[in-house]
């Protein structure tokens, strides 16, 4: 008897940003393997499940990915519907192409639930837009966490500067090389940033400055997880300027 | 008596692909503000509401986005809870910028609820990851429609040639261009690329080729809106050989 993965976005944190197809797959749910940063009250959609907190945080110990490949599998041959349950959405940053590989290649069927990913979420609760007429036209996601394989690309950086908005995904442990890589390519040191800490949660954070300053900003965030947003559509100044001006 | 303005994202356009927040916002709305391309099935989730279509389709007959936020803020000076409904996330090419200066300018509280991208439903729907271990660490959402002022910028081109995957909103009505000014950055012909129509609809279409081909899978093309994704991360092949060599 085996059944289907669902490889789930959980959305950016707050429970009412899950889908609606997710919520209704949680409440069939047999078995839940969830991320760490999955909160209490999204789990609780899941009465009925099992569940795994098979969650990897960086620089955190973290369960190897072949691990939770191999368990999705053991799940999905054993159990009629398996949900993974992952941050954001699961195809940004989310290694959802290793496990569909992983289920593909038991021979389980596979299918992908789109999630709101914290970038998106973190522009709303600023009242801002990632693009803007006239100002931005491109946004880019990023993450600069460096490969283990001792080969440190800069292609994110390439992306990042090329942009006209950069959302940078787990750049709060890489400030200073964060504002190094984008200083060396031509951002001007007063382009706008800003920090996100606990994304949608009760207790967001936010840190505004400027590009030259990233590490500064960075040192003032706490222990949660913290997404950055680089780029002149973010500015506060602007929206404040046109409220006045009209 | 004046209310709150939600910005809510419809997301893709399958109805359960709204976040629980956008379906209790809908719910309880007096007053809805609708793209085209928003479903009667989503709509239906508005039962008490008055339902405006200000839709706006490339290329076609439009509202004028002035007009657009002067009603908006006509609503919002007459109820209490206004919702402007826009496909995908409101962030994102959505036109959020000029409606919430709008709103602001006149006084009335904003509201953005984030929603799934189509990029993010289209990947998902292809059983892929926008990001792949290896392959692409770096995602970048751009559109190629020209500014109205005479002014053809082609930075949107610069960001979606420096990163690993990109997603192009609007891209199939403009798809020699897009061809061309990524050949001219240095794209392999032979990148893998994919469109996808009425993302998440009953009636999607999946259309797959490479970089050199473009026009030509353009002009398979129906007349529903379609989103095109270029990348190795978005290959059938990788998927199919992974499953293979297992």
């Amino acid at each position: 008897m085996s059944g289907t993965i669902y490889l789930v976005g959980a959305g950016p944190g707050a429970v009412d940003l899950l889908t609606l197809r997710a919520a209704a797959l949680l409440g069939q749910a047999e078995v839940v393997l969830h991320d760490a940063l999955v909160s209490p009250e999204v789990l609780a959609l899941a009465p009925q499940a099992k569940l795994y907190n098979v969650g990897k945080r960086g620089g955190r110990p973290s369960t190897d990915q072949r691990f939770i490949c191999r368990l999705l599998v053991r799940m999905g041959l054993r159990h009629r519907l398996v949900v993974r349950l992952k941050g954001g959405d699961p195809s940004l940053f989310g290694r959802a192409g290793e496990e569909i590989d992983a289920c593909r290649a038991a021979g389980l069927p596979v299918v992908v639930v789109p999630g709101v990913s914290a970038g998106f979420a973190a522009a709303a609760s600023l009242n801002a837009s990632l693009t803007l007429r006239g100002v931005a036209r491109s946004v880019t996601f990023v993450t600069p966490t460096v490969a283990k394989h001792g080969v440190e690309s800069t292609a994110w950086a390439d992306a990042a500067a090329a942009a006209e908005t950069a959302v940078v995904y787990m750049g709060a442990t890489h400030a200073e090389r964060v504002r190094d890589e984008l200083l060396v390519r031509g951002l001007p040191g007063a382009r706008a940033v800003v920090f996100i800490e606990n994304v949608s949660a009760s207790n967001q954070r936010v840190i505004r400055g400027v590009l030259s300053e990233l590490p500064d900003l960075a040192a003032q965030l706490g222990d949660g997880p913290a997404l950055l947003i680089i780029g002149e559509a973010i500015a506060e100044a602007r929206a404040l300027a046109a409220a006045v001006a009209a």
